[in-house]
């Protein structure tokens, strides 16, 4: 007896209606990113574990899916005369592995530009939405195969760049009619806070504190900055900061009076004229918010970070990205600076799922089930068929002429079919079709022409 | 000092020209995928080994790649006290690996079907895009991570599906330009040989001559059959029967003197209806063909078998398929009669490439290239990008105002960008632009309503 099959734990199968539906999101992220000059790239799911160690912390080497090495995995174990009780599962994984699956879309796209540097035309606009892997523990939101779509855009600092990144997540979420907010900030301010706080040997500590000031609320930030030696000046200059209340031209101002040295100084500016850039174009579903608290973690990012939230529904961010000045540099090709977002599809899926944000006409199945009598009139049908094709109609024949009709007709609903057309011996004979509209009940007898106008219409 | 990045053997990465001509292929495989009502399905990358292993047989098996066990993947070795020199590679894999990589989209449908058997509406027709990988040696037109195209509908034994799938393949052929042979045979003509000669009890063996008798030629496949023990008189008849000479009615006909058993003879019946079916659609680009010897391996088909060769290009089957009375037995579900094909993307996309066979518009990159010459205009030329983008053009505006105008004019051509838009003082005073054709030179000044004309003209 067969074992019930399953999937493994944090994947997912996708259906009929589920493809349609994240086609429609991906189709649209497609279409904007097109509209603005960034060309599609694709990467191996398989990259070497040499791209991909050490890119994404300790934590992230972890989490990491590992391929074990084909043929004779254990050669080099044996060789080093390895026993299972030596084993250490965090460094030995070398001695059988090689290959892991891809972590995120940024790490391959670094490597793809350091291999074609010299054929590439920079600024290389490059988009590339594929799943990615992460031996995370599975919760809601949280898959362990997921989809990133991700757009790039590197050899360039120009702000113009960063500017029309904000203008291709509006246009996205204008599309998909998604009440969002665009969080943005500058990684410099980060820097200019650190040092209005006079922390700025504690920096990476105050970034993690900061990140999860969402979660933990004020009173936790002023705990753990406390607890991280600062004193109660200098933690009141952060909660004050995190705690300033205004519209962006008012935090702009805010910032003005408390960024003092010359990084500091440098993000307000970027910020400043990213606003000036983008000021006009606010839109009907779409807000963009200074929230001076982002940080984005420990990442790579060194002037603007984005975050996109939905503001109807709870739901960690959709949408991460930023400016970075030295993405390829791991790979040996210094200097590069880039400005990059990632959607988030299965969180943006799960949003619109929630609120029933898809169009009608995407779950569209076939338009046409054919329902012959016999084996002649099946003949008949699939010659009527091919030709109901040839324009464009999405058509079924119904194959097993002997099964009863309510079968069939059972059959047009569960796929939600409109038009069935019925080929019995008086249509074969007299040339011409019933075609019945399953949705009315009505039935009228016409020849092909007039039922393909019908249908099409 | 970093090494210098790669990616491993037999894997691809595919940048913008290259997805645009995959993209090209899919989309019309998707095309007439819908067009005969087959839906899409997504399954994981990871499958449970317990939902993989065992049905590709034994050298299957080793060719499927597994992921190494997250977290403490040394514990269940260190409880079975494996020492390195115990360990087996072919057996004790499953100590640290519990999931792989799909290895095909037929067994992942069988699955799924299998878990979703309530829900489905019968016949169930589904297709299926993706890649899969196999730990096969890389070489010409084989890689270790490549894209499948599956269609298969499961539930019906009825030969109608059988046709229909030959003219889907002559749809897509059609399109794509690609003149190709369809090679059918039906699985039961093999058993019916194997009675004719007398050769039941060594069915199988039989077969793999059969399926190599392409490379081997007549007289090897005569040396092997007489070393597998057959009688002169048995081998001639398999060898006379593979070197049957004629047309496709020709061939139905010798085929009717031969077939002498219950299962050949139906097997002779089946091939005559779809035969009678499909007789008129033939068509430009692709030739229907009954190839006697094909035999698609030592596979789970049992009726009609299909394969499609490029006729201008020598490469394997770009095509495989065939129909099955058992798919889903494997999981518990028994009886369920199904017919399926597979397109191989990769080689259809080497075949195309060799042949230059892609229409030139797949490869349109952007339409207009806004090129600002100072701060201000650069902010004029996001506006007319924002609108010349809401009229659906491809649009960049070049980011760095002081770099050289040639570097500029060199990007616009390096991407094959057919307009550029100068915007300076006079332009942005004025209220118009100067719209330069790069590939004639012309160029000249005009409002926004007229350039949008021009270029979406």
């Amino acid at each position: 007896m067969a074992n019930k099959p399953s999937i493994p734990s944090g994947t997912r199968d996708f259906g009929p209606e589920e493809v349609a539906k994240r086609q429609y999101i991906i189709d649209t992220i497609k279409r904007v990113y097109h509209l603005y000059g960034y060309q599609p790239l694709e990467t191996p799911v398989m990259e070497n574990l040499s791209t991909l160690l050490g890119k994404y912390g300790d934590e992230g080497d972890k989490l990491v899916y590992k391929i074990l090495n084909s043929g004779d995995w254990t050669s080099k174990l044996k060789n080093e005369d390895k026993s299972a009780y030596s084993l250490n599962p965090f460094t030995d994984y070398k001695l059988i592995t090689e290959k892991g699956l891809r972590y995120d879309l940024t790490v391959p796209f670094a490597r793809y530009v350091v291999m074609h540097q010299h054929e590439l035309n920079f600024p290389f606009r490059r988009y590339q939405i594929q799943p990615v892997w992460r031996a995370d523990r599975p919760q809601k939101g949280r898959y362990r195969e997921f989809f990133q779509c991700d757009a790039d855009v590197i050899g360039s600092n120009s702000l113009l760049l960063d500017a029309e990144l904000v203008l291709m997540i509006r246009d996205v979420f204008e599309t998909l009619k998604m009440n969002v907010t665009v969080r943005l900030n500058n990684r410099k301010i980060l820097d200019g806070l650190a040092h209005y706080a006079g922390c700025e040997d504690r920096f990476n500590q105050m970034v993690i504190i900061l990140d999860k000031a969402d979660k933990i609320g004020l009173d936790g930030v002023k705990k753990e900055l406390s607890e991280l030696g600062l004193s109660d000046e200098q933690t009141e200059r952060i909660t004050d900061y995190l705690d300033f209340k205004g519209d962006n031209s008012q935090k702009l101002e805010y910032l003005s009076a408390i960024m003092q040295n010359e990084t500091g100084k440098k993000g307000l500016a970027e910020l400043t004229e990213l606003r000036d850039r983008i000021a006009e174009y606010y839109s009907k579903h779409v807000d963009v918010e200074f929230d001076l608290s982002l940080a984005r973690g420990l990442s790579y990012y060194t002037g603007t970070i984005y975050e996109v939230v939905s503001r109807d529904v709870q739901m960690g961010s959709i949408l991460g990205g930023g400016r970075y000045d030295d993405l390829t540099g791991i790979f040996g090709l210094p200097n590069m600076s880039g400005v990059g977002i990632s959607f988030g599809l299965d969180r943006i899926y799960d949003v619109l799922n929630e609120l029933s944000l898809y169009p009608a006409d995407i779950l569209r199945s076939s338009d046409v089930l054919f329902i012959p009598f016999d084996l002649t009139c099946e003949k008949a049908a699939l010659h009527y068929a091919d030709e109901f094709r040839h324009n464009g109609l999405r058509v079924e024949v119904y194959p097993d002429v002997d099964a009863k009709l309510g079968k069939k007709f059972k059959y047009a609903d569960g796929k939600k079919i409109r038009y069935a057309i019925l080929i019995g011996e008086d249509e074969f004979k007299g040339g011409f079709m019933t075609v019945k509209d399953l949705v009315s009940g009505e039935q009228r007898q016409m020849k092909q022409p007039e039922a393909i106008a019908l249908i099409k219409a």
